[in-house]
């Protein structure tokens, strides 16, 4: 999440459902850490930034993004398995809830909403190439899957990045569940 | 919801689980905005009320409805794309959890529930003729199906409206598990 | 409930997660009411008594139960779609979380736990009669499943009786589970 | 859970979302009671340690243990019937999350993780032997399968020991949805 030129970063490996404030990183425009989580001082070992911190500047520094996540969601992790290059769905309702990242509007009904998947790597930070890469060649999109591993979501402040988030996963469920009934995920629009 | 003469309606485009009593719009029965939502004045720009507005007017002003909800559910979006223009479903107990809206009884568990389906369009506004000419075409229905979408159900009050929602929602899931095994949805009566 | 000879018995037709302990009815042994809600006086109809009052009481009077639940659980219904007459699984743990209503003695692993399904009615109430009769021809069950509609189970406590009540509900689950998967539910003790 | 030479563990057969500190056990290294439940006081019949007990020692006694966790997850059980001897998934980021007890690094996203599945007895306590040879032969592993029962996971300390079984859980049900696919577990490393 970023507050003006102040990028605040939840540690890595904790149990993210007990993340309080003071355990968070702040980092500048650089990516460098200027404040250390306060918590910290409690611990035996000091804390690390989250692995996916060159991956959220991606968002920060290409998109003006004021918020990024990642998820591990078993929808997108799945959806990257039935999928080859590019996740597409069309004629669903909650595509509507996706901004198209170029134009600012919102996508509409039967446009088809596509989402680069990348392949994974052994490191996440060896991801941040790939992840760049994708999102010069998908200025619509809001988001990046990563095979096998999950996605990353952004928006311009949290509360769309949390939104979009959620219509994402909502669409990731769909097109697995379509495909198990033998539905494709694009019709050709009416 | 509907209390007296006066509607009250969500914003449009916010996250439903944080909307307080302040942030609703009140309308009168004539589908204008009496009072704007209070809590509007600490925002940067103002709050649109739900996009669904002149749907739930629909059940108001056709069906004297005291509330209506639209859900997404994907239960609800996967029913419309497993069947064709009704739902139909038979011989499952939930059933009587919905009333026939044209005799006021509960439904009898040999009874065939029938929902309508409607197609989807780029506008919300502009489902509102389709939902009203399933509503004169399906008196008995508490509930219109939009394809690809999800759902609008309306009943006397909130909580048969939240129940009767419940319901539909349960036997829409059923349904899709039905036809998983194989099962038709509806059985001849016994 | 049953407390002593008092047996508590909720309203029907409300939002069960609403209700409080004003909302109850006391019962006596003869199934007649002793004591109606409290809370009821300040409503616009008084309360009904569940319509799965003497299928409680057929727990308390044929069985001596202290509690006796009833649900509408998907797995239940599925359950009694996908098998007969009876329910039948075998070689899963969750089996020995069953008493062996006969011998008061947990199922073992390897036991076959048979579940009876009686065909549904219109009314709730004509249930009773054949709910009694799958009972004397099952002294080891704690339930009774009711074709697409749910089941109804019963215990020495209200603990005991929630407690078998997630564990039938698991094993119709996972009994759904093999099903899809094509894998039998009973096997061949080894 | 272990601190110092005290192993805390829960009664068995309770509900265990209700499990106050009063109701816990303290044993000592050799598996003796130093110290009873306190609440126990208040009850007709004492408690019982765990049955797991002897099982949660063999993640103490031979892998230095700080926690054991036991769980009958749906998705662990129905991992143990799609799977024979072994539970082995390739190429999926979750098991990074997942130490290799051998070496005490993590995974890498192209290792295979290996569970042993070990089959079930009628007494929990009769596994304690085939648990241990598993351990001795599977050195890597934080986990054993139990076939039609569900799982055994030990970390060096709870939060460790709940993050692996979280991320085990994971990639049970992850393999499910891959077998009802149609994809292999399992990929030749790139």
């Amino acid at each position: 999440m970023k507050v003006g030129d102040e990028v605040f970063v939840a540690p890595s490996g904790v149990q993210k459902e007990r993340i309080q404030p003071d355990d968070l990183f702040i980092l500048d425009a650089k990516m460098q850490v200027t404040c250390r989580p306060p918590s910290e001082a409690k611990l035996d070992k000091p804390f690390k930034e989250s692995e996916c911190t060159p991956l959220f500047f991606n968002a920060f520094s290409m998109r003006g993004a004021g918020a990024c996540m990642h998820t591990h969601s078993p929808n997108a992790v799945m959806a990257t398995i039935l999928f080859g290059d590019e996740f597409r769905i069309s004629h669903i309702e909650m595509i509507k809830g996706i901004v198209d990242a170029e134009t600012k509007q919102a996508h509409m009904f039967n446009d088809t909403l596509v989402v680069p998947i990348i392949d994974n790597t052994n490191f996440e930070r060896d991801l941040t190439a790939s992840m760049a890469e994708a999102m010069l060649k998908y200025p619509k999109t809001n988001c990046v899957l990563v095979r096998r591993h999950g996605c990353y979501v952004w928006g311009e402040s949290w509360q769309k990045c949390k939104a979009m988030c959620e219509c994402y996963d909502y669409l990731f469920g769909m097109a697995i569940e379509m495909k198990r009934h033998g539905v494709p995920t694009v019709t050709p629009s009416s």
